[in-house]
């Protein structure tokens, strides 16, 4: 079943005066409770529609060794063995998951805590085995996201809160990257609400130079970003983030903001922050 | 903020065709994949509105003795402590909840996991201290269940499952006996829905005689339940559960069925099961 099928065409006539914000945030900003309460504030001040979604942070990896379990990397990729997918249930859809709710309740945000799994929001496939088994992984594809369903949840005024758990359809949980999930959510949803898409992490942006928080590059659009790239401005890491953002935009996303989790605030007073993706400048 | 006040008084109106099955499920169906398996199967198969409330089981206790928190009893009762609260966020709100929810969805139920924070749907208070400090431990009040809330989701076309953490509307998680939670949110609902509160587990039912599963009482009414009492046939380990039952029933819920997990599926074809508590015989 394709289940972007169940969208309807007035999709065009609801956006537009439906404005929703997908937020990630990362392990770093989960880390360090003082940001995390910070950032928790600024997302439930911000207006209309909300979905937040989360990464893991250190507290896996801990868990993992404090019960014995190896960390297993291939190729720089970690391996989701089943010991190490009932950890990130754990931890990331309970321990992390439902402190994060409970503060946003705290700030009288009507969170609601989320693997794909619940209300079938993100099904995924377990990466076939090629060369390296990545174990319980699930890629995202077209069909992943069930965005009729999640629109129903914040029609009934919830917020949902993911976490970087997903399943099969078929019972089994997999443990899916965190970006490419807020990228796929904007871009499902994209189709019935006016969609922004933003990653907070702890530097500023996309910098000029990864030492200078002062280099930051406040606006990309593809033709600059092309030229970024030819005169390796952006670095490396950076690459894989961008290019995924460039196609949530030619996807349907109306912008993408890169930037720093504790000027989230700005966006409130309409001030800018972070560096801004978009069709053109 | 007195959440039943949200309650609108058509709810006699609205009661009449909306049948709602409030179920929970001990420790011991959750620490049998297979009797678990089935038991969400015939779950899933009920006609009508369904929650699902489901308590910990081994997991929680194996994990506290891998991580070496030593379990603290007082007058036999569990003290959550912080490390003890973390695992059971973990074990409850994460491995088993969305274990779960993975294997309704397989089944076909748009089933959500959810702990009391998720939504507001349960804000309890932390017990005060008198002789005993029991930690991190919610106590359930008049006030503590949201019921247009948690109506909201099932209009929505959700399944809620609950697990047995709630939370102090103050960004505090906190461990509140599942038993409790089925039968508080079963009254809190019984004002918009036609309510069943069912309690599935590994006897038959109430059993005249412990040691035999034939010994099954099938159908107790308050005045049967003083005879038992009189009598001492009831064990003492049941009078909780029971009295419980009746208070439930004595604030609207229609009837409390006592019986094995593996006897659910009966009620589909409408064959009574286990022990049937009701205002009159």
């Amino acid at each position: 079943m394709s289940k972007s099928d169940t969208v309807s065409t007035q999709s065009e006539t609801i956006k537009d005066d439906k404005k929703l914000y997908v937020i990630k945030i990362g392990g770093n900003v989960i880390d360090n409770s003082e940001n995390l309460y910070k950032f928790l504030k600024d997302f439930t001040a911000l207006p209309g529609y909300k979905i937040l979604v989360h990464g893991g942070g250190k507290v896996a990896t801990q868990l993992s060794e404090t019960l014995g379990i190896e960390p297993k990397l291939v190729d720089g990729r970690r391996i989701t063995d089943i010991e190490t997918l009932r950890v990130v249930t754990m931890v990331y859809g309970g321990l992390i998951n439902k402190n994060i709710v409970a503060q946003l309740q705290r700030n009288g945000n009507n969170a609601i805590g989320l693997t794909g799994a619940d209300g079938d929001f993100i099904r995924t496939k377990k990466r076939p085995v090629k060369t390296i088994d990545y174990g319980f992984v699930g890629d995202i594809d077209e069909n992943s996201i069930n965005p009729q369903s999640i629109s129903n949840l914040m029609e009934a005024r919830f917020t949902p809160v993911f976490c970087a758990i997903t399943h099969d359809g078929d019972g089994q949980l997999l443990n899916t990257n965190a970006d490419t999930i807020a990228s796929a959510i904007a871009v499902a949803l994209a189709k019935l609400y006016e969609t922004t898409l933003i990653y907070c992490f702890e530097k500023k942006g996309v910098l000029k130079d990864i030492n200078d928080e002062h280099s930051l590059i406040k606006d990309i659009d593809p033709l600059k970003y092309e030229d970024l790239k030819t005169q390796q401005i952006i670095h490396s890491g950076m690459l894989p983030k961008l290019d995924n953002a460039f196609t949530a935009i030619s996807s349907g996303v109306k912008a993408v903001i890169i930037g720093h989790s504790d000027d989230l605030g700005k966006l409130k007073h309409n001030q800018p922050f972070g560096t801004r993706l978009s069709k053109s400048l």
